[in-house]
């Protein structure tokens, strides 16, 4: 007999963790430095704080294990919306077949944030710090919107002015978040845009260009650059990002012990950039590091049609498309690639966070990667199951979940899958209208379109010995 | 100072309410019954057994003060989505220039559910009583779509079918709602549809009739009577329905009392047919009545262009369009009223709730009315300020809420205002968009217009005495 009181863990608010995890003093080989485009050497913290706020500056290669939530911080998580539900998928799992507790689904819904997703979790930390620092405005890009949304929403608590750069395809795709971002009072340009010289270079060869977050990047980039009280705000792939949103995973540890697991043997997130996932998995990959979750697999998804670890190369690559932001060593697409225009806009990034990708080079946690088409299909039946719409990008994630609570079924195993449900799908609709009609394409990326973009003779060359 | 973990108040799923508050017993004029069309007499259990689930027909004429939720029923809103949380709008009185804790705002948040509103409350409830029946399938009307979404979820919960006549031109202005309902397996009609006589019946008079509600329960009820595997739902107006919203005010009182609050001062919620508004209102009301709250204003809100309780009549008419479902006693603008297109799709319904008439001629409540876009600007401050964009109806009772603040601070008054969120605006951005850009009309309703449909020569003539 299920019980119930065990299939939705709530937390209190004093329950909110009251430390993030930082991963780089545990990795397994060094983190590699962000290098400064105009020389090839690794970029000196003058050009990082041009850049970000301070503390994020430093958060970024701070070798503390456990850095602080500062507790103000900690009390507007709590008058907003965290701790977020951990939730037993019971209604999925009786549609696989799954009956008593040899296999168990949960998912850690951060869809309950104001903007629908887990990125007000750094969104509001960045604009804490950056209200400290005395910045007066944050520029940013986005793909999906769930970032920009995020970051307008985090920014208007703090009386920080947001200007948001959004790929155009996801512009068009879906227009309600445009509407909410401009509730939060941001100024949202559909990119590529006319308001940067990067934009307009790209409109001048396509009028009709579909824009990329590459591209936005550059775009935001460039706009932060204009004043001493604008700074940039990145939404993934650094690692003070991937930092904050460790809340999620300790939060998801402590949900865990209170249903007496200690021992979850899958965890699961979509990637794009790297964040939802790094959020929920980096606790386990710590504690796997340490022998103490010795046998745990942690998994990211990505869509076929972008899949920068399973298909990409491990090198040096700029952020931006165009080559003006930091260098990073990286699993990458090359940063000419531009992705075919799916749904899940937040996956469409030609480069993954260093973290996933020398965590990914040293065994502690693998990639797959699903159709555009099979991940909208799972996230239907999850709607239909559980009750909740996933964003496109988070039916990634419930894809993998199914496939692997199918693989333990066959193969009589135990196994306990916790996955990341990063965002829900209310602003991605059109997505699952297309699949209900049969429109839904799928992308599948050609090995020599790969090949072409990385080797385009734009791409740096960095002598790591000259560091 | 502000004590944050105050702020958002959280209960544990062992803390959902076991009992739902049946206002009927205390009420001070007594429940005026259902009229058969056919007679003009009471209509006999038969004929509501033919529509309603068993259990449904019952508590729509209980004398028990008190009805246990059954155990079954907590244990799947423990596990979806009850309790919701009750926030403090701090953000909201900051901007207001509310200082202190001399007026506080509250607001009981549904949005959060699977389909973002209230409406589950009762969709999962009639589905449960209906699965216990034998019942194959529910059939009923949408407004905005939120109702309809919420009873296809709730049925998917029970493997029941789902069929929804959906007002057109909510149909149109909200596609998204009609994904969302075919996620959960539901089969959606704009109405009029051709799916119906009486759906025909208005679309040869007008190919491009925009529909109503009261066309649409005309639609849903026809329907209904196709086949005895089949009932009718219904998402507001009847006892029942009422009867299930009032958990959400019985979580409000258990969780104002955790802040020290026994006694608020305002209860504030919009009505349309008047369930999330009696949802929040009832428990109070009822302490009204026995004097524990001999002071509680309660206050309904409605908009202008369909102010069924503010200018309408309170006379015997039909609930719905076609005058095929059964006649009531209630405030009405005349069944024949088709209101003006209104974003606040909820709220466009000729008349309301039994219930909420009788509390409003014995002064238990009061009545406001507000414009929409001025409604639509307090929604937009309250996205701004609180983070939340609440549904066009919901934003009605921000106004209220918004407006009562104000008049307490400009008196010098101590007031503790509390409202029912009812719903968030993520499928109705179009309404904020247009208001964006200044293209949000106003409808003020001509009183030649009420007494119009109100002398229409097809309102039925009850003779009470003969009851």
């Amino acid at each position: 007999m299920v019980n119930y009181n065990n299939s939705r863990i709530l937390l209190q608010p004093n329950e909110i963790p009251k430390e993030w995890v930082n991963i780089l003093p545990d990795l397994p080989s060094p983190m590699t430095p962000l290098v400064n485009p105009m020389d090839g050497k690794p970029a000196p913290p003058e050009l990082a704080l041009a850049i970000f706020p301070k503390e994020c500056v430093m958060q970024e290669v701070s070798q503390e294990p456990i850095i602080p939530i500062p507790k103000d911080l900690r009390e507007i998580f709590a008058r907003t919306y965290r701790p977020s539900p951990l939730h037993r998928a019971l209604g999925l799992e009786k549609e696989l077949g799954i009956k008593g507790d040899d296999i168990k689904i949960f998912y850690k819904n951060e869809s309950g944030s104001p903007t629908g997703s887990h990125k007000p979790n750094t969104a509001i930390t960045q604009a804490y710090y950056a209200k400290k620092d005395g910045i007066e405005e944050l520029v940013t890009e986005t793909g999906a919107g769930q970032w920009g949304s995020g970051l307008s929403y985090g920014c208007n608590l703090f009386g920080i002015k947001c200007t948001v750069y959004m790929v155009r395809v996801s512009f068009l795709q879906k227009p309600g978040r445009k509407i909410l971002m401009k509730s939060f009072n941001a100024e949202v340009h559909a990119s590529p845009s006319r308001h940067t010289e990067s934009g307009k270079n790209f409109l001048e060869k396509d009028p009709e260009h579909p824009g990329s977050l590459g591209i936005a990047i550059s775009e935001a980039l460039e706009h932060s650059l204009r004043s001493n009280t604008i700074r940039y705000s990145l939404g993934s792939v650094v690692n003070f990002v991937l930092l904050h949103q460790t809340i999620v995973g300790q939060e998801t540890k402590i949900q865990l012990a209170k249903v007496g697991i200690n021992k979850p043997d899958i965890i699961i997130g979509c990637m794009g950039g790297g964040s939802n996932f790094a959020g929920l998995m980096i606790p386990f990959a710590r504690d796997k590091l340490h022998g103490v979750l010795p046998d745990v697999e942690i998994i990211g998804v990505e869509p076929r049609a972008c899949p920068s670890v399973c298909k990409g190369e491990y090198r040096w690559d700029f952020g931006d498309t165009s080559m003006k932001g930091p260098i990073v060593k990286m699993h990458t697409l090359g940063h000419s690639f531009v992705p075919s225009p799916i749904h899940a806009g937040g996956l469409r990034y030609h480069g993954m966070a260093p973290i996933i990708s020398i965590l990914y080079n040293n065994k502690v946690i693998s990639a797959s990667m699903h159709h555009q088409s099979e991940v909208i299909k799972s996230g239907l039946l999850f709607s239909n199951t559980e009750g909740i719409l996933p964003a496109p990008e988070t039916a990634h994630a419930v894809k993998e979940a199914i496939d692997q609570a199918l693989k333990a079924k066959e193969n009589n195993e135990k196994k306990t899958i916790v996955f990341n449900f990063s965002g829900h799908g209310f602003f991605d609709l059109l997505a699952y209208k297309l699949y209900m009609t049969g429109d839904l394409e799928d992308y599948e990326l050609p090995t020599e379109e790969i090949q072409k973009a990385l080797s385009s003779g734009e791409m740096p060359k960095i002598d790591e010995s000259q560091f």
